[in-house]
Formats: structure tokens, C-alpha cells, sequence
């Protein structure tokens, strides 16, 4: 087998097919090329009859921006065809900008920086975990990351983590180019990563990343590795053979045809996304010797513990002065005990969140069996993993902190609704009514943010009933946030565990000229209100509105000459999204240190004020 | 000088404060209070007479929680009263749970963990960038910070790039106490810290950290490193003296009256937030120390450089297609030739976002005249960063990156908003018109999450006009967000460079049905739909929306009977905030890799598409 003739004919392709786009990313096609020849060559083990395969490896390109490369190696290897290499980029097809789950053989979609190697990590855990409970169920996961992804917070708290838990079976590949984007890397970045690695509990190895035999032992060696996670540094030349080499310029670069003729020439390949003949039967044989690693894993044992069907009908226990964060502990537990393959992660808050699975054990280097993951304080590359985790495929993953912290997770949130992947995200301390711990942990703009991202679904139980059907839906309509309260609700009369519809009538009256909705801890601010303005002869509906995204106003059996009222302790933007003509009561400032009431009375949230506001608004 | 009792007292003031409020944490307290009391005696530079002294010395706290020993000082050395101590965590009081820098003394507001070390970072940067340009200006910047800080990604990246800078005058205090809110440290974090640091760059010094004079010489040691920023790793016991010592129950403990009162016994002081005599000498002591050590910098030059009435009048150059991220940083450059004090940076995207300040030099080690930092890819931090320069007190800063990534640095942009710190960020490449890149690199929810924020305007032009009228803005309303596109634009007619209401008639007829609204490329598409409709014998009128925060509805003098229509590429819900009753038409899926022509298409937002929409809306 030419190996480097191979390597030779992917990079073309792949600059050939940045050429035909338009744009793309040359400067790591040539800087990563003998990486992936040697990964993929001669020891990723998958394969394109059953692109699925349990124990597969799993790989990650970190460094997203480099899917030509990859796209090259997943048509050689069976996946993609050379029709997909030419539609690079374009609409609909196989071979997006970035590397996308919806195309075969992608294991995880990247492009945001440094989320790879924290999905990497997570899929290294869910090995460990189903090879603790399953026989013969063993893989490596590789993830191929470039300088970028090292600067970038989420991935150093993902290595830090992965380090501490000893993930042997972990190998990084580091395209080490010392050139980004905007300038040479010294500029930036002149840490000793090698020494930054070892004190992380890597195993360590350096290698000229040109060549593939050297990178080939690394890599037989870091599988070696028994005790620690494994980096490879690879020290590569980014645009190598093209007058951009080692030069920022590469990084965007498109080469022009002229510029491909003369590697075409230096490599020795003729032809503009030919194969020659040579490397047609090298890959060929290549393509056998995955077929013969493919064995599938038929485990029945298996299948039942990764089946995803959540059935569940709890009946109530009947709290009715509880927290929403506690019940929902309370109820996540039945879950827990129901499905095995539930498990849960916090940023150092599961004693406040209470989303530990009780008797489920700390999965650590000595427990794989561990049901609950300490991740530290480091919420981005939590959610980073739980992707990662999700991404592996047999489990459904709950990750916990405080609503106004999960703006530091965000960009791993909007990857899972991406992806659409089986995490519930579960925030607690969910209004400006945490009180004394002042604003930087009071979320005033987080809920609403939350809305905004597409294919999330965000739930927000208001007592007992619904938290039971929240957490039903968060399992069924995954990614989900589950937000909960830090402080105790009443439970509300007519709530319902049935939360299909999004919203429903908790207070219903055929003389009502006024609908008031809400959701969570409003929902009961929303029944004081109702009794005030009854005083008054005003008879209100009250509507909860648990999942404003399920909800549509039209299925609201209502008049149509009533005034409709919401309320929230936030900013409340998605009721004026799901209600349009709606009188909101809300709020737009931060909020402020001091006792629950008078937060809510400096706010103007307190329930005097805003029987104040409906009032002035009736014109009463 | 006693200065174990005096910290006695220090420590026994912020527990009774704790007692008092019922809420707080009492561990820390316990662990850094002799850090504190070697910094706040021996060393910080900071005096009551003028707390806003130009070359003070720099305190963050980064451990945010620690507020009430950190309050006990600012009381020692006169910046609060005792009064304030016993209102901790009340209602509009001095001494709210997390440190404000609405308090007198406080540099920095902090809470959020791993954001005050950013800022630490940026505030010894702003002093390489004074003490390069000034006479006699220099001073340290001091931080204290706790394991949880040095797990979370912003530090880290953070740690980085003030390794690679050798800031020597920034001084981290680690109080390592091995505890955090969940759990000892070791379930979570076994890396080597000392190792890291090294590999960082730092100088790291090792003491006990409750021995007061060893914490004072490796202050004066770290003083003396010419070369790097320093670390002292502070070994602690959280919870020292209590039964609760070394135990992560101790992180958020209210100690009872019974347990203050064996504190009281052991540590030699008597009475609630009462002070002994010799050390109300000691106090008055350190005062005039410190009072000794100020001298006012009433440096002319200074005065004037650090001015920030940006009153520049620019006249259009006359662009009639240009993308808005060129015109930005076009026009950025008139700011900058204007104002010596602008600085800018950018996440390895200086050329992708054209914020550059041209001939600006690139601040470095060898460079502190340097206008352009280079972050690297790390966002999380340069806004951090960003808000410490601002905090510094003589910058404007502008940050930029793609707006698709703004929810990397997401949390530290409330961190702007919240302190209305001089931060502009400029977010380029706006759009699913991006294109090709595909779904990750597209913005769709993007803008909306920044609308919500409280206290930050947010500035999209549509023009070479606004793009002028919308810099000028940026300057004046910080913490401020320009949004620019990457696409060429065409001039709009009757475009302004007035924005102060946020909104205005682009094309306005007498005889129009209906008001189209729309902000930056989303204008031009109005434009191409009010010639579509004017076919259709509909006559529209175009409201341009730059600045929607800013824009009240009530102010358009509109016929009250007319349809009201947004366009928005993204989510759009600020446009349902600012009009009310509008028919919206926007996008709440993620994007796609494709040509920007498919990619429209493919969202139902080509301009055919739209049409379709609006006719169906108007019942034709």
C-alpha cells in the first residue's frame, strides 16, 4: 500500500473540491493530510456497511473548518461518493462547510472551536461506562484538533477533566501548524503545551506530522497507554508544498487551478478529481481490511440498555409546598431507577440543583459504573460532553447548574439542539427571586434566551403536576430545559401532568374578560392577582404556559374580545412571540442584592405593583 | 502592628455579617482572610481619600462569594462604615452578596467564576499601556482567586495570553483550599496547577496561606519578577478552626451564634461586630499608612488622554456598495486617529471583522504602545479582558469576532453591561447569508439574545450612513454592539447618520397601507418588496430599524390603522417587543451550507419567498 500516494490523491480531492466551491480551507487539508492517512489507513476501525456500528471508533474533527480532508477519507473509505466530494459545500448535500451528524460516517458536527475535543471527551467517558457493563465492548475515540482548539476555554476544561479521569482510551491528534487564521500563533500563544498536557495527566507524544509511519507508531502507542488520556503533537506545516506554507495566508485560502496543477505535478497525480489506478486498488484493499475488522455487536443485553423508550406514568406523591428543583429531584429518581442508561452531570451544583441520581455511585477512574459525573466548575465543557455522551449513543444525559450561569454553556446548548441530541439541561434558581445572592445570579434574559434557540424544547413547571409532566416531555423531546425553581410553590389547583398542549386553563370562568398567563412561580402570582381582581369585579382566566414552544393560542378555546395578560419575573419576549396581542408584565433590568420581597418590590415584580400595572391597563 | 488580630477581627466581622443576613459564605472566609490581611495591610496601594486614585493598586476578587471578608478590609481602610457591614446583603446597601463596583473601593464586580481573573489580566494590560505612554504612572494589579476560578475555560484562556504578554505587575493570589460548593477538588481536578502554571509562563511561588508574613514575602518576591505575572499558591484550609474545616460543607455554611461565639473564644476577640481597642489602633495605623502612600496623578496629559467626549463630526466618504463590516472598520479608523485612547481586539478574526486600527502596532511583550491585541481563538476571555481595560478607567475598548460566536463570550458581555462599561463589540458576518460555512457559523437567534440583555445597545446599519451615525452611537451608549454584515450592501435612499430614536422613514408615502420594518440587509430586501407590492398597486412605507432599544413605536407619526410588517433574516422577536401588533416575518430555524441565494430559499427568506408571505398576510 502507497501510503503517501493515497494521502496525496485525499488532499487533491479535497483542494479540488475547495476550488469547485468557491471557498473553503486549504491550509489544513495540507498541514493535516498524513494525520488522517494514518488514522484512517491503518487503525480507525469503522465501517461503511453499518456506518452505525456500536463498538466503531469514534472520531471528532475538532477542527471543523478541515472537512474537505475528511470527506476525502470518508469517500475512499466507502461513505460518501465522489459526486458528494464535488458537491462541497453546496445545498442539500452530503459534504457541508463544516462536517455535519446527517452525512454518514460523521460521527459529530463541529466548526465552533474547541467543542470537539469536549464532545471527544464525552464519547471517551461513554465508552468507559457501556465497556463497565457490557462484554467486548471496547473502542478508541480519536479527535483530531488544531491550535485554534486549544486556545478556546471549553476545550482546556474538557482536557483538565478527561486528565482527572484517566480516559486511556482518549487519543488527541494535534495538528500543530503554529498558524491561525489572523497571524502566526507565537503572537498569541507561546505556552508550553507539551508540559501544559503532562500536567493535565496526559500521556504526551511528539511526532513529525508529515510523516505517517511516525504518526502511525505514536498512535500504536498512545493505544498502549493504560492509565492516561494521550495527545499527540504533530508538528505539521500549514499549506505545505504551496507557496503559502507556514504563512496565515493559507488558512481561507482557495487555490487557484494553476496552483493545484503544479501539486498535481509534485505528487505525482494527473487529472482533476481522478483516482489513478494504483490507489483505486490501494483503497480498495483498505476498504476489505475494514470490512474484515467489522464484526457487529448483536448484544442483546446491549440493546436493552441503550433502548430509549421512556414510558413512564408516575403518580403523584403530593407535595404541595415543594420547590420545583426538589421535586424534580424527587421525580428524577423514579426515572433513574426505571432506565438504567440515565445519567447526570453538574458543575459543582448537585447539591443545590438535586439532580444526583441517589445510590448511582461518582463515576470516576475507579467506577465506571458511576452513574453521576462531577464535572467541576467548568459548565461549558459539561454540556460539551454531555453532547459527546449523547453522541455515543445509549445515553440520555441530564446536566446541571443555575439558570444564570448557563450563558457560559451556551454554545455546547446550541450544538445539541443542533445535532438533536437526548441531553436535558437542567437550570434551577430560575428568577431574580434567588435573592441575596445579587444580580450576577439572577437570571433576569436567560429563559428567553433559551426560547430563542431552535430545536430546543424549554419547559417550566409551576408545582407538583407539572413538574411530572416536564420531566416526561424533557426525556421525549430532547434537547429540553427543564427550569426549575429555587424557591417552594404551592401547588395549583387544576394543574395537570398533561403538558402536550404547552398551556391550559388552571382558572377558568365563562364571564372572564381577561386571560393572565404565565408560567412557573408566576402561575402562582397569576391566582393572587385573579383573587385581587375579582374584588374588584373582574373575573380572570388563568392560563399555564409550561412549554410556550408547544403552544399555540388558536387551540385556546377563548373569545376573541379578551384582553390578554402575561406575566413574568423575566424578560417574557417568548409570550409576545406565542401570544401577540398581549399586555406583558415583565422585566428588562438586572436584578439586585436583598431579601426575596424586596428585590421584587425594587423591580416592581412584587404583587402589589403589578396589580398596579393591570389596573392602570384596564383603565381602572 | 498585630496583624493575626487584626485579621481576627476581619474574619469574625464578615462571619457575624453572614449570621446576620442568614445567607453567605462563610468558608472562604476563613481560608483567604490571612491573604487579605498580608494584601490590604502590606501591600494593595489603595486610599479612602481618593478611591478613584488613577495609579492605584488593582484588587479583584475573583472568588466573588468572598465579599464579606473582602468588605471587612474596605471598612479597615475607611471606604465603607460598619454600619454597611451589618446591612450585608440588604436591599440598596453598600454590601450586596456579590462585590459592586457601585461600592466605594471596589474595582470589580465579580460572582461569576473565572470572569475576575480576565479582568485582572486586562487591568495589568491597561497599565502596560498607561506606563508606556505616561510618566511616573505604575502600579499592580492584584487577584484573588479559588480553584473553582481555575477550572472554568475564561481563566484558563485568560492565564494564557497573560503568560505570552509577561504581564509582570499582575499578581494572582490562588487560595487554594482543595473545596468547592459539591465536593473536595480531587473528585474533580487532579491536574498539577504549579506544572501549568509554569507551562504558562508564570513565575509560581508556594506558602502557606495562613501565615500571614510568608504571604507578605512572596508578594514582595512576586513584585520583583521583571519578566512574567506571578502566581502564590496559597494552600489553605476552608473553614479553618470550625468543625466544618476542609469539608465543602463549609462553602455556603451560616455559622450559628453558638459557633461564632467559640471563634470569638479561640481567636481572642469579644462581642458582636465589636472592635478591641489595640487593634482600633492598628487600624487607624494602616490607614495613615496608606494615606502616606497616596498621591494624587494629576498629570495634565493624562487627563486629556484618558477624555472620552468623542464628539467627531464624519462626513460619508460616499460608498454605495460595500458590506458593513468594511465601512465599520473604515470609519473605525477616523475614531482612532481622533482618540488616541480607542483600542482594539480581536479573536484571531482581525481581518474577517476589518476592526484593525491601521498603523495602531500590535500590543505586545516588546510593545505596549501597541493598539491591535491579538486574543488568539479565545473569545471568552478577550471580553473579560475587555472589561478590565474599560474597568482600568481610560479606554474604549472595541472586541470583535463573528457574531455566530457571541456566545462564547457571552457571559462576560453581561459582566459589560452590568458595570455599563466602555466595551464595544463589533459582530461581523451577520446572517444565514453567510452561507457556505454552514449552520454553525450562521446567526439566527443571535441578535435577539443580545437585544435581551439589559443595558447593552445593540446596533445593526444598513448603510454607509448609519454605519456612521451607528459608530457614533457605540461610542456614546457603551457597553454598545455593532452588528455588520459580511455581504455587500447597496446605499439606501434617504438613509441617516441620526439615530437617536432608533428608527426612521426610509420611504414614506401618504397614501401607504402598510409599514414594513427591518434593520441592516434586511432594509434592502424592504426596498425590493415595496417595488414588488407597488406592482400590486400597494403603496408601503419603509421604517429602518438600526437601533431597536432605542425605538418607541408611539413616536412614528403612522395612521393607526395600517399593517405593520417586520422582516428579520434571524429570530426577530425584538421587532414584537418595539411594535407590538406586527406581522413578523423571520426565521427560526438554523441555517444550511449552501450558496446565500439556496440558503434563503431554503429558509423561505428570498425575496419571492417573502412576497408570497405578505400577500398571503394581506388576504390577496
Amino acid at each position: 500500500m502507497n501510503s503517501q500516494k493515497m494521502c496525496n490523491v485525499a488532499k487533491l480531492l479535497a483542494l479540488q473540491s475547495i476550488n469547485k466551491a468557491g471557498s473553503g480551507h486549504s491550509g489544513i487539508v495540507m498541514s493535516c493530510g498524513e494525520i488522517m492517512q494514518a488514522l484512517f489507513e491503518r487503525h480507525l476501525k469503522i465501517c461503511s456497511i453499518n456506518p452505525d456500528w456500536a463498538v466503531r471508533d469514534r472520531f471528532v474533527l475538532s477542527a471543523g473548518h478541515g472537512s474537505a480532508i475528511y470527506y476525502s477519507y470518508l469517500y475512499m473509505l466507502g461513505f460518501l461518493s465522489l459526486e458528494d466530494i464535488k458537491n462541497f459545500r453546496q445545498i442539500n448535500s452530503n459534504t457541508p462547510g463544516h462536517p455535519e451528524i446527517t452525512t454518514l460516517g460523521v460521527d459529530c458536527s463541529t466548526g465552533p472551536l474547541g467543542q470537539g475535543i469536549a464532545n471527544a471527551v464525552g464519547m471517551a467517558i461513554a465508552e468507559t461506562m457501556i465497556n463497565a457493563r457490557m462484554k467486548d465492548f471496547s473502542h478508541y475515540t480519536y479527535c483530531l484538533c488544531g491550535d485554534g482548539c486549544l486556545m478556546e476555554g471549553v476545550a482546556l476544561e474538557a482536557i483538565s477533566l478527561a486528565g482527572n479521569l484517566c480516559l486511556n482510551k482518549l487519543i488527541l491528534l494535534y495538528d500543530m501548524n503554529s498558524c491561525t487564521l489572523d497571524a502566526e500563533l507565537k503572537i498569541t500563544n507561546t505556552e508550553d503545551i507539551k508540559m501544559k498536557f503532562l500536567a493535565c495527566n496526559f500521556n504526551v507524544l511528539e511526532v513529525d506530522g508529515h510523516n505517517i509511519d511516525e504518526i502511525d507508531k505514536a498512535i500504536i502507542k498512545a493505544k498502549k497507554c493504560k492509565q492516561k488520556p494521550s495527545v499527540i503533537i504533530c508538528k505539521t506545516i500549514i499549506g505545505k508544498d504551496t507557496k503559502y506554507a507556514n504563512s496565515n495566508i493559507s488558512h481561507g485560502k482557495v487555490l487557484s487551478l494553476e496552483e493545484l496543477r503544479s501539486l498535481e505535478k509534485l505528487w505525482g497525480i494527473k487529472g482533476n478529481f481522478s483516482i489513478p489506478l494504483d490507489v483505486k486498488n490501494d483503497i480498495k484493499l483498505m476498504q476489505k481490511l475494514k470490512v474484515a475488522l467489522y464484526k457487529d455487536y448483536n448484544n442483546a443485553e446491549y440493546k436493552k440498555f441503550a433502548g430509549k423508550s421512556f414510558n413512564l406514568d408516575i403518580k403523584p406523591f403530593g407535595y404541595d409546598f415543594k420547590s420545583t428543583r426538589e421535586l424534580g429531584g424527587i421525580y428524577l429518581q423514579e426515572y433513574a431507577k426505571f432506565k438504567e442508561n440515565i445519567i447526570s452531570l453538574s458543575a459543582d451544583v448537585f447539591s443545590s440543583t438535586k439532580t444526583k441520581i441517589l445510590d448511582g455511585g461518582i463515576y470516576s477512574k475507579d467506577c465506571r459504573l458511576g452513574r453521576n459525573i462531577y464535572c467541576g466548575i467548568r459548565e461549558h465543557a459539561m454540556a460539551g460532553i454531555a453532547n459527546g455522551i449523547a453522541l455515543h449513543g445509549e445515553f440520555k444525559v441530564v446536566v446541571s447548574t443555575f439558570l444564570a450561569f448557563v450563558d457560559y454553556m451556551r454554545p455546547a446548548i446550541r450544538m445539541s439542539a443542533l445535532m438533536n441530541l437526548d441531553v436535558i439541561y437542567v437550570l434551577t434558581h430560575d428568577s431574580v427571586v434567588v435573592g441575596q445572592d445579587g444580580a450576577t445570579h439572577q437570571p433576569v434574559e436567560q429563559i428567553d434566551s433559551l426560547e430563542l434557540i431552535p430545536n430546543l424544547t424549554t419547559i417550566r413547571p409551576c408545582d407538583e403536576n407539572e413538574v411530572i409532566g416536564g420531566l416526561k416531555l424533557a426525556f421525549e423531546k430532547t434537547p429540553s430545559v427543564l427550569i426549575m425553581s429555587r424557591q417552594n410553590l404551592k401547588r395549583v389547583d387544576n394543574s395537570s401532568t398533561n403538558l402536550d398542549n404547552g398551556a391550559y386553563f388552571v382558572l377558568k370562568s365563562n364571564k372572564a374578560k381577561i386571560n393572565i398567563f404565565a408560567q412557573g412561580s408566576e402561575v402562582g402570582v397569576a391566582i393572587q392577582l385573579a383573587d385581587r381582581l375579582k374584588r374588584h369585579k373582574i373575573l380572570t382566566n388563568i392560563i399555564s404556559c409550561p412549554v410556550l414552544s408547544l403552544f399555540n393560542i388558536k387551540d385556546l378555546p377563548c373569545k376573541s374580545n379578551m384582553k390578554n395578560i402575561a406575566i413574568s419575573y423575566g424578560t417574557g419576549w417568548a409570550f409576545l412571540k406565542k401570544i401577540g396581542n398581549v399586555f406583558l408584565i415583565s422585566n428588562s433590568n438586572f436584578g439586585k442584592s436583598g431579601k426575596e420581597e424586596d428585590v421584587l418590590k425594587f423591580l416592581g415584580l412584587d404583587v402589589d405593583s403589578i396589580e398596579d400595572k393591570i389596573m392602570k391597563y384596564l383603565g381602572k
